[in-house]
C-alpha cells in the first residue's frame, strides 16, 4: 500500500487494531451461541464481554506470536489477560483459525465496500451537478480524436454518470458476494461445532452464513469482488482520459482546478498539467493489477491451501485503499473542474463550418441532387475551407449550384446547433429520471 | 479461435452469416420505425422485408467491401440487390455504422450468454446428481494437501454446485450488462434519428435501449461481461484441479471416464491420464486472458476510438467459444467421472487413525488431563503409528494412562466417522434447498 | 487468430501442412542418427527420405486420427503409406510424442521470430529514414499533454528507433530462448534413446539440444518469449499513441496516409481518422494478453502436465501472427506518415512565446534580479499573453524593468529555437552511430 | 509492500533515506561536471560535498514539501541548510526534476537487481548441492500426475538448477535494461545542460547514459525489467508446486523442514503442511501482477505523462521486495528440504512393476511377437497386477507365452532401474559442466 495514495478511514479497516477487534467480536459472539447451546458455561460467554472496551495491545500480540508461531493463539493468549485463564479456555472452542480469519476478511471487505459505495455516490453527485450545469454547453463531439458532430458537455458528464450508476450497482453486487461468514471447522463439516454458532455470529457481524464452506470461504467470491474493482478502476481511467484530453494545450476545453497559490501557475500560465488525472490513470492500472491474482486464487487444492493468503494480504488493502483514494480524488477533480465553454465554441468552429459538411451533403441529395453531384458541390466548397481557411456557410451561400438546390434558409438551418441538442432533455430524462 | 475447442452452435453466432442476418434485422426494424415516424415511405420499409428469407452472399459482400473499403456500405449494396435500389436508398437513413455494429455485437453476446447459461445449468445438474449419489461417501478432507478430517465426496460435489449456482447468477447479470442496443447517431445525440427508432429496434432484438451512448455503447459493460467469464473460467480450473488431484497415481480416488476401446488402457492400466481436466486448466487460462484487454478497452478517447474493435474481434468469439466448449467438456467429465469409494476409504486410513489425534487430544483435556500431559499421551501413541505403522486406536486402548482418562467406549467414539458426517444433510439443505 | 489481422507467411508457419513437414524432418533426421548408432537399419533411414518431397495429406491424417485418437500415430501411419510398412516400423523408435511436438513448437517459434525480426528491421529502417528527414523539423515538446519546450520531429522518430533497437535485441534474445529441441523420452532420462539422436536432430533443425528436459521442454523459455512479445506490443502502442495525438483535429501535426481515392476524404477533409494506429492500439492489447497465460504455463506438475498445450494452441499462432501484422502495418504507417511542419510551427507559437517564459525567468535571475522580482516580471508579461493574446517577446522588450536587466539582444536570444536544437546531431550520433 | 514478506536490505533501497542519498549524489556529481564545464564555480561544487556524510532529515523535507508542493525543491531547500544558500543556488542548475527522479529510480532498480542476483545464486547453489546429493536417488517420473518411468531426484533438482541458470542470465539482462541514467532536461534536448554532465553523473552512479530520452527514460526498459521478474516468479511457483506435490500425504517423498520445537509436529506427525511453498505460490502471483501495469506504462503521451509514476511507486518496491523475500525463502526450503528416498522407492513400486509394462511390450515386439499378440500378453498380466495386486515380473516369468519369447534374464532386465539412470551423469555434465 502506497501511503501517499491512502485515506485514513480505509487504512484503518486494514489495521492490526481493527483486525483484532473483529476477531474479538467473532469469538465473543461465538461464545454466546455456544453458551446458548450449552456447550460452554454462560459465565464464560459473559466473561468474554468484559474485554468489550479493551484496547488490545498489538505489540504484545506480536510478541506472543513470535513464540507460538500462530497468530490466533497469540491473540487468544492476550485475550486471556483480560478475561482470565479460567474463562478464556472456553473461547474458540470447536473453531478453526480459518473460521475467524476468513470471516474477518469478509467483514473488512464489506466495510471497505461501504466506503467505496459512499465514494461512488459522491462522484455521481458531482457528475450530476456538472451535467446539469453544462447541459447545453455545446462542444464538438469527436470520434477517433477527430471532430465529428456537436454534442454538449452536459452529455459528457451524463454518460459518465450513467457509467457510475452501473458501477454502483456492480459494487453493491460485489459487496453482497463477500458478505458471508463461515464457522464450520477444519474441513467445513461442522463436526466440532453446531451450525447455529455460524448463524449467530454471521447475523451479529452483518453477514450471511456461507451455505457450504471447506476450511475456507470459496474464493470465487473474492475473485468476483476484485474483478469488479478492476472494472471501476477502468471507468476511472475513462474519465481521467477525457479530462487529460480536454486539458491538452491545443484543446484546452477544461482544466483541473489550480489554486492561485500553486507555484508557476501565473509565470507559466500555459503550463498547468493535468497531474491528478494522470495520477488516476496510473492508479487505475494498479487497482486493475489485483484482478488476475484474485482469479488465480480460486483454484485451491482440495479443502484449502494457503496460497491465497499472501495474495490477499497484498491486494486486499492495496486495491481497496487505492481505489478509495482514486474515487475521492476523481470526485474532487470533477467537482472543481474548470470548464471553458468559450474554447469549446472556438474549437467547434476551428474549421469554420466544415463539421456540417455531411448534413449539407445529405440535404443536397434529399433535395434531388444526385449523390455524385452533391458530393462534388460539397467537396469544392469544403476544400476552400480546408485549404484557404474560408467559411463553409459563406461559400455555400455564394455557390449558385448549391443555392439552386437549397434556399439560403435551408443552408443556414444546416448550421443550427439546436439541431444537435434537441434531444438532450430526453437523454437526460433517461439518465437521471424524469 | 481454436477449432479443436469449439462447438458449432457457438461458432455459428460469430459467423459472417449470422452477423449479416442480425445487421439485416436491425436495418429492417429500423425502417419499420422510420416509416411509422413518416421519415421514409411505408413501401420502403415493406420492401426491405422481401429479403427476409434471403441467404446473403458473404463472398459477394467481401468483394464489394474490397472496393468500398466499408463493411456496412458493402452489405447495404448487397441488400439492394434483393430489394431494389429504389427502396434500398431509404435503408440505414440517419444511422451510423456503429449503430448497427454495436447493437449486433450485443445481440451476439447475449446469444452467447444464453448458450453459456444452458451449459452452466447442465453442469449444475451433473454436480447435483453426483452430490446426492456420493452424499455419504466418506473421504479424507485435506488442507495444504495433507490429511485433515473426514468429509464426504458429496460435499465436494455440493460445494462445486454452490459455486456454479453463484456463477449462474453472475452470468445472468453479465448477460443483462450487454443486453442493450443503440441507434443514436454519430456522437449519440439522436440529431439525425428519433430515439423511437432505437426503442423499436431494441425491443425487436430483445435488448434494452442504451440510456446514453456516444458513437458507441460504453465498454464498461463489455469489461464486466468478460471479467465475469474470467471468474467462471477460474471456477472451471477449480474443479479441474480437484479431479486432477483425485486421479494422481498415489491418490486414485476418481478417474476421468476411459472408454474400453481407448488404446493402452489395459496394457498400462495405471496410465490413464486426466487429460481432459488438464486441458480445461489450460482453457481456463485462455478464457481469463480476455479480462485484461477488455478492461483496457473501457477508456476510449472522447466519443469513441476504434481501438476496442480489434480486441473484440479476438476476445468476443474466443472467450465465449472456448468457455462454451470447456463447460460442456467439464459437464461430461463430471457426469461420467469414475469414483472409487474403496480407495477413499483406504486413503482415509493410510495412517491408521492418526487423523483422529486432535479429537483424542481434545477429549483428554476435556476429561481433565492437563494440556501438557494430554499432549504427551497422544504424542507417544501417535509416533508408534507414524514410525512403526501401528494402529492408533489399538495403541490408545492399550495405554493405561489413556484408559485411565477415557473409557474404551469413549476412545472408540473418537473414531466414529458419523461424527464427521452428521451435518451433511443440513448442509445439503442449505445448498440444494430443503 | 483473426484472419483480418494475419499475413500469409506467418500463418503458414502455423498451418497443419508446415507442422507435418517439421514432424517429418524430425523423424527422418532421428532415423539417420539411429541408423548411425546401429539401432535401426541404414536402409530404414534411407527409406524415410523417400517421402522428402511428398505432400502429406492433412485430411487423411485427420481421418486416421479420428480412429487412433493420437496425432503422432496418425501421422506415422500416413507416413508409412509413402515409405512402406516394412521400413516405417523403425521410425520414431525410442521416442515419445512430446519429443516431436515440443521440438516442432520451437522450430515454429524460431521461424516466427525470424519473421518478426525482419518486421522490426523494416520498421527501424522507416523510423531512421523519417528521423533524418525531420531531424530539424521543430515542434513543441509536450509533457502532460501541455506545451513544454521545443524539440524536433526527428528526435521523436529517433527515440522510437532507439526503442525498437532495444526491441530487436530483446527479440533476438527471445528467439534464442526457444531455439532448443529435445529428444529425451518419456521423462527426459534418455532411457530409450541415445542423446546423440537429440544432438543430430537439433543440429539439423537449427536448434540447440535442451540441456535437461523432462517429458517437455521447460516452459520458462516460452514464458520469456511471450513476455518479450508483450513488451514489443507495448512499444507499438507507444508509437500508435503518438500518431493518434498528432492527428487529432486540434493538433494535426501529422496524418496517416490517406489515398486520394478513399471516400469522403475531400468532402469531409477534416475527417481523416487515424484508424490504423487505433487498430494497432487494440492489437497491442491482444498480443499482450498472451503474457499472463504464458507465465501461468510455467508451473507444470512433476515431469509434465498437458495444461500448457491448449494455451499454446491459442497464443502461439495468435500472438505471433497479430504481432507480425501489427509490425508490418506500423512500418507502413511510419513510412507513409504525412507530416505537417507548418502546423508544428503554428502550434509551437500558439501562446506567442509563452513556452520561453522559464528561460526568461532564469535569465533574469542570472542577471542578478532576485528570484521573487524576476517572477513578478515574467508573470505580468505572461498574463498579457495568456489573457489578451499579446506577444511575449514584444511585451518583454517593452517592459523597462525587464530591459533594465536584459538587453534586447539577450531577450531576443531567449526566443532562438536554435538553442533547443543545438544538440540534435549529438543525440543522433548516439542513436544511429557517428 | 507487505512487511511480513520483506527483508531489510531490499526495503532499505526503497526508503526515503536512500532515495535522498541518491538524489544528493546525483546533484553533487552534476555540480562537479558543471564546474568542470565552467557553468558553475568550482567552489560551489566543492561546497556540495560538505554534505557528504550528512544525515538528511526526512521529516524536515516532508515538512518543506507540504509548503512547496514539490519534492525536489523541498530536498534542495533542505540541502541548502547544510551547504549554505550561497552555494546551494548553483545546485540542480539546468536540470529538471525528472533528471533526478528517473536516474534515481534506475539506481534503485539496479541495486535491487544486484540483491536479486545474489538471491538467485544462493538458490542455484542449494539446488546444485541437493542435485548431487540425490543424483542417484531413484523416484518415479510422472506425467499428468500419473506414474510414467523412473527418474532421479537429482534430475529434478538439476532441471530446476538449469531453469534458474536461465533466470540468472535473464535477470542480468534485465538489470542492464534499467542501468541507464538521463540528465537531458525538460524534453530531452539538452537545451539547458551539456550532455557531458549526464555522462559524468551516469559514470559516477554506475549507469550508462540513456542514448535518447524525453523528459523521462523510456519505459519499455522498465516493462522488460518487470516482465522478467514475472518469469522468475513463475519459476518460483514451479519449484513450489513440485514440493507441495511431494509433501502431500499420499506421496510424502519430501517435506519442508519442520523444527522439533514446532507445536503439533509429533502429536499430529501426519500434519506437517507445506505452508512455505504454498506461501511462495501466492507470492509468485503477487510478483507477476506487476507485469501488466508495467506494460501499460510504456505508451506515455508525447514527451511524458506522469501516469507511470503511481504505478512504479507500487510495483517498484513491491515486486522487488517480495521477489527477494520469496527467493530467500525458497533457497531455505531447498537447502533444508527433508527428502525421503524410502518413500520414493515405495511409491515407485506401488503397482508392483506395472510402470515397466511399456518396456515389456516393446521387448516382445522386438522379439518377433506381433504387436497385437504382444499387447494381449502384456494386458493379461498387467490386469492381474492392477486388479489383484500381483507382481508384474512374477506373473510374466510364470506366463509360458511370454517366456517363449523372452528369456527370464531378458524379463528381469526390463525391471532394472539402471536402464533409466544410465544417462544421469551425461545430463549432469550438460547442466553443471563437465
Amino acid at each position: 500500500m502506497i501511503e501517499r495514495y491512502a485515506r485514513p478511514e480505509m487504512v484503518e479497516i486494514w489495521s492490526a487494531r481493527t483486525k483484532y477487534r473483529i476477531w474479538y467480536e467473532i469469538e465473543a459472539h461465538a461464545c454466546d451461541a455456544q453458551a446458548e447451546l450449552g456447550v460452554i458455561p454462560k459465565e464464560a460467554a459473559e466473561a468474554v464481554w468484559k474485554a468489550k472496551d479493551a484496547e488490545f495491545d498489538v505489540a504484545r500480540i506480536d510478541e506472543i506470536e513470535s513464540v507460538t508461531k500462530h497468530d490466533v493463539i497469540a491473540f487468544l493468549t492476550h485475550l486471556a489477560e483480560f478475561i482470565g485463564d479460567g474463562q478464556a479456555r472456553f473461547v474458540h472452542q470447536g473453531m478453526t483459525s480459518s473460521d475467524v480469519l476468513d470471516t474477518t476478511l469478509n467483514v473488512q471487505l464489506t466495510r471497505a465496500a461501504d466506503l467505496l459505495i459512499a465514494d461512488v455516490e459522491r462522484l455521481m453527485e458531482a457528475l450530476k451537478t456538472r451535467a446539469y450545469e453544462h447541459k447545453d454547453t455545446v462542444r464538438i463531439g469527436r470520434s477517433h480524436g477527430i471532430h465529428a458532430e456537436p454534442t454538449t458537455m452536459g452529455l459528457t458528464f451524463a454518460r459518465f454518470y450513467a457509467e457510475w450508476d452501473r458501477n454502483l450497482a456492480r459494487l453493491k453486487a460485489a459487496r453482497a458476494e463477500v458478505a458471508t461468514g463461515a464457522i464450520s471447522g477444519a474441513v467445513g463439516t461442522f463436526a466440532n461445532i453446531d451450525p447455529a454458532v455460524e448463524e449467530h455470529v454471521c447475523a451479529a457481524m452483518g453477514l450471511a452464513p456461507e451455505p457450504i464452506s471447506t476450511q475456507v470461504i470459496p474464493r470465487d467470491r473474492h475473485a468476483m469482488f476484485f474483478a469488479t474493482l478492476g472494472v471501476l478502476a477502468s471507468s476511472i481511467e475513462n474519465i481521467a482520459t477525457e479530462i487529460r484530453h480536454m486539458q491538452r494545450t491545443e484543446v484546452l476545453e477544461a482544466e483541473e482546478f489550480f489554486s492561485k497559490g500553486q507555484k508557476g501557475s501565473s509565470a507559466m500560465p500555459h503550463k498547468r498539467n493535468p497531474v491528478l488525472t494522470e495520477n488516476l490513470t496510473g492508479l487505475a492500472r494498479l487497482v486493475r493489477s489485483a484482478v488476475t491474482p484474485a482469479l488465480e486464487n480460486v483454484a485451491l487444492w482440495h479443502e484449502r491451501d494457503i496460497s491465497h493468503s499472501s495474495v490477499e494480504r497484498g491486494i486486499g488493502p492495496d486495491a481497496t485503499v487505492h481505489l478509495d483514494f482514486a474515487l475521492s480524488r476523481l470526485a474532487g477533480v470533477v467537482e472543481k473542474l474548470v470548464v471553458y465553454p468559450e474554447t469549446m465554441e472556438k474549437n467547434l468552429h476551428k474549421f469554420r463550418g466544415l463539421v456540417m459538411s455531411q448534413r449539407v451533403l445529405l440535404a443536397l441529395t434529399q433535395a434531388g441532387v444526385s449523390r455524385e453531384d452533391a458530393y462534388t458541390l460539397v467537396q469544392r466548397n469544403a476544400m476552400k475551407v480546408w485549404e484557404q481557411g474560408a467559411d463553409f456557410r459563406t461559400e455555400l451561400l455564394a455557390d449558385p449550384e448549391v443555392t439552386a438546390a437549397l434556399s439560403p434558409q435551408q443552408i443556414e438551418e444546416k448550421f443550427d446547433l439546436g439541431y444537435h441538442t434537441k434531444q438532450v432533455d430526453r437523454i437526460f430524462a433517461r439518465v437521471f429520471g424524469a
